[in-house]
């Protein structure tokens, strides 16, 4: 077995096929061409913003772990730089040594990740700009934050998750930030009526955001950026972080001639077989999956979906049976202390996929309103005309808030109509909730406005 | 209209099928023995305790809002003491006036709640022994702690939601505080495993727990309580609260010839009509449940169950249609910092209701291990062999935990296999989960016993 990319996806999957199958029975190679194996991606704002201290503390496991425990040849630094079906075969280079390696396959598992989008302006070799997809992209900004002369003025490009996590991330360290964005809101995960709460969160933090403006280029001196150039004039800048997404890579896939869906990802099926091409696997960042509710192919590059295909696709490699199910696009963040919280369809995506809807939203507590520490709460349900169908939730609120959505989110997993959450037994006390429920109250008022 | 009860589950059904019926249509009388309506019975703990300082601030709404915004013509202090079914009339008492009223009904309304279990030794004329069901209890033991000599020692006898709270309320006051517990653990909703970290934890708060103790006995002096006697020696006490759960106030029920299950509840069907009974509705702590996944019928009594219900009786004497679903034993509490939350099926309750299982726990923590602030958190699951359905979770963390429960209270709704769980789509972002959410390993760990 040659596993392509030693992250979350590659080396679960390598574990996992390794728990059930020996080392006599199967060989498990692993090149990765960054310095790190199995890290969380999604802990480097945190650790640039200096919440979480050390880098090794994202690390789940180290090279050595897999070697000793697992007996994996995790080969570090190790670019695979062609797949051959035919002959069954990678070639991967040695960027220390500089030389060129092969190695035959009987399995193949592809788990290359994803790549900050770039957008044509930061196609340079100006210094200064920088993503934060991998490990090694979150230790070049920190010592570019830590060299002198030292960055005082950020821009943040795109107010995705990690556009918005790392504005908040850069003013922790005191810089002046600006968050440059195209669309009327940052936080475009969540529709634009709930999305304001989270720009006025950042707003408070003193984030400046600059909404409806496009970045088109950069300034620079002496090979260092000195501002961002946007329709609406320059801002200055000592550092940029790029915000913009993620696109898998599929080069090496698109090379070897492994089919790409309309989302961009690796086409897979639901035990993350590569479609079509015998003994040859992908998940993670680099595939794509089913939403559960339109029914569409999505990227959605985030380490819990990762782990869980990486696990299917071991588990399936080691001679067992596991199916990865789909998602749903569930997820948390937060800004300071204002959580987000979202699962299914936005409106647009509903649009899109051509359900008719209504939306209610209901503003209530965290707690009992007279319980000390009771906090504002909006709870955003998206339900099918006239069927009821939950497509999709969303939550703002102050505290003990995002994670709540995970009782929408299997909700919607399991299609429940908002008339049959009316009658959901959720936990009631007054330190965690009002009598009725902020997510009971919202399936009232969606029912209520199914009815008209 | 006659409502008998005018708390939780009678004033919502009043509220509801007034927005259904107006005044000309429909008239409303509710009686209510006590000084109140609609109050927060579950706040009256933390009001003891002082985390709430005003007992007002319990009142969801006062009987000028029902008389002015409603038209419901409220009688406080007005005790219903028999029901005629064949004449249709309701006898009730002035408390105050001490005199007799009749009233004809087209709709009787049931809704009396339930009272503290009074064990034999509690039934005599000893001053400071409190149960804290209604709000006029919370009143009276509110006024002892507060009378002279101030009562310094506390004894609070049985482990259930309200004893621990209690027993944390009293010990917050400045009290010395016993919690004595016929069980091997207190808090019994929660399997013993999970209730030792309970006990652990109201230890720590420094509440002496004497738990495989029965009591059998008072002592007092001058009429004042001095100590209750148990099978393991006396404990001194100033004031004894009862956290022995309470039953179902059927009496007036039972002389009228409503019928009565085997939870002592009354019975009702799917839309909260009393079984066979013209025109006669209950709901709320008098009345029992449908448990979704035993079968079986309980009583639990909870202010979430007792809107819900009442909500379901007024739409549907309102005119229109509403059917309650049942429950699934769901609940969260807290003991300082420690969270609880549960649902469905204990064991015990699992090997009762005839099912054969297997039990797993997890231990992980609220946050990814990482990130600042990160506290352990257990989840047991407790699932069907060999189909794998869940039947029951629990979860006992430091914060952000209880209302976890949710998420499995909705994956226990649905019906849903440990199997089908391990591919929930749930929240992930490190300040609010490890990568793999603690319910999705313990989802992984039952999959793997079931295998076993």
């Amino acid at each position: 077995m040659i596993v392509v990319g030693g992250d979350a996806a590659g080396m679960t999957a390598a574990s996992q096929a390794r728990r059930l199958r020996d080392r006599d029975d199967l060989e498990i190679v692993a090149f990765e061409r960054g310095h790190f194996t199995s890290y969380s991606a999604c802990g480097i704002p945190y650790w640039i913003g200096g919440v979480v201290d050390d880098r090794d503390e994202l690390i789940a496991r180290h090279p050595a772990t897999f070697r000793e425990s697992y007996q994996i040849d995790v080969r570090l630094r190790h670019e695979v730089t062609r797949i051959d079906l035919d002959r069954r075969e990678v070639v991967a280079r040695d960027l220390d040594g500089d030389r060129e390696i092969r190695e035959r396959y009987d399995t193949l598992m592809y788990a290359v990740g994803a790549t900050p989008r770039l957008p044509a302006w930061a196609d340079s070799q100006v210094a200064g700009i920088f993503g934060v997809q991998t490990l090694d992209d979150g230790a070049a900004l920190r010592a570019w934050l830590e060299s002198e002369p030292a960055p005082r003025r950020a821009v943040v490009v795109g107010g995705g998750y990690i556009g918005v996590e790392m504005a908040e991330a850069l003013i922790q360290r005191g810089l002046t930030v600006t968050l440059v964005e195209r669309a009327e809101q940052p936080m475009t995960t969540v529709d634009p009526d709930m999305a304001v709460r989270v720009a006025d969160a950042m707003r408070a933090l003193g984030i400046e955001i600059r909404t409806g403006v496009e970045v088109t280029g950069l300034r620079e001196r002496d090979g260092r950026v000195t501002a961002v150039v946007t329709d609406d004039g320059p801002v200055p800048a000592d550092v940029v972080v790029l915000g913009l997404g993620v696109r898998p890579n599929t080069a090496l896939a698109e090379a070897a001639g492994l089919p790409l869906g309309s989302s961009g990802g690796v086409r897979v099926d639901r035990r993350m077989r590569v479609l079509g091409v015998p003994d040859v696997w992908a998940a993670g960042d680099c595939v794509e999956s089913l939403h559960r509710v339109s029914g569409l192919p999505v990227h959605i590059p985030l380490g819990t979906h990762a782990n869980k295909q990486g696990r299917v696709a071991g588990i399936n490699i080691g001679g067992g049976y596991a199916a990865f199910p789909g998602v749903i696009g569930t997820a948390v963040t937060k800004v300071c202390e204002l959580e987000v919280g979202r699962t299914g369809l936005r409106e647009q995506d509903a649009h899109a996929a051509g359900f008719e809807f209504v939306s209610v939203h209901v503003e209530s507590t965290n707690r009992a309103g007279y319980y000390p520490g009771a906090r504002p709460m909006t709870v955003k349900l998206i339900a099918e005309r006239p069927s009821g169908r939950l497509l999709g939730a969303q939550i703002v609120g102050w505290s003990e808030a995002a994670k709540r959505i995970d009782a929408l989110a299997v909700a919607l997993w399991n299609e429940m109509t908002v008339d049959d959450m009316t009658g959901l037994d959720l936990g009631y006390a007054p330190p965690y909730a009002p009598v009725w429920d902020p997510v009971l109250i919202a399936a009232r008022k969606a029912v209520d406005a199914l009815a008209r």
